[in-house]
């Protein structure tokens, strides 16, 4: 049980990752907080940093630097153009996939 | 985009596999035009042929050879009770998977 969900989730991470920024920008302890309230999708700093570093140098983010109360500056990530046509074709993707894969299980299940 | 699909397709085979088969029992080939049929879904006797041995092995399928009107026998591929648990289990996943990240995609378009 526990490789088949390493893989799906694997898989989506992008697509999670991209759907909490479509939401506004935010940095990356803000954006862990916003997927880990669906509980089932828990997201490790280790898991959502470099993936943001990725998206941001494929052109899919734009970061910028803002000072913190405390510490550091933050970095805002949001969203680019390309970003947004990028979660637009995974979501079409997604519920392609999601589709048929609820009506094969549902076939199953007269 | 490809890769995505490929990770997300990776971690699915087995679902489909085991949602195909819990329509009644197929030998690979009739396996194959359950799953093709959806259309979004199709996978090859490469992936089918090993995947059906893996889970026979692990106890999900059983196997019983019939003839066949021409060329060798039949492998008839049918899900033992441990099958269909396995299934509701990793369709439970998959709908809180599924349902975590549409509640997602949703926050994002108001």
């Amino acid at each position: 049980m526990k490789s088949w969900v390493a893989q799906v989730r694997k898989g989506v991470v992008e697509l999670i990752v991209l759907a909490a920024l479509a939401e506004g920008e935010a940095y990356g302890y803000q954006l862990l907080q916003r997927i880990n309230r669906t509980e089932t999708l828990s997201m490790t700093e280790s898991t959502v940093y470099p993936l943001l570093a990725r998206l941001t140098r494929e052109g899919y983010l734009q970061v910028r630097a803002s000072p913190s109360p405390s510490g550091p500056p933050r970095r805002y990530y949001r969203m680019t153009r390309l970003g947004r046509s990028r979660l637009r074709e995974m979501t079409d993707h997604w519920r392609d996939v999601t589709g048929a894969v609820n009506k094969l299980l549902a076939g199953g299940q007269p």
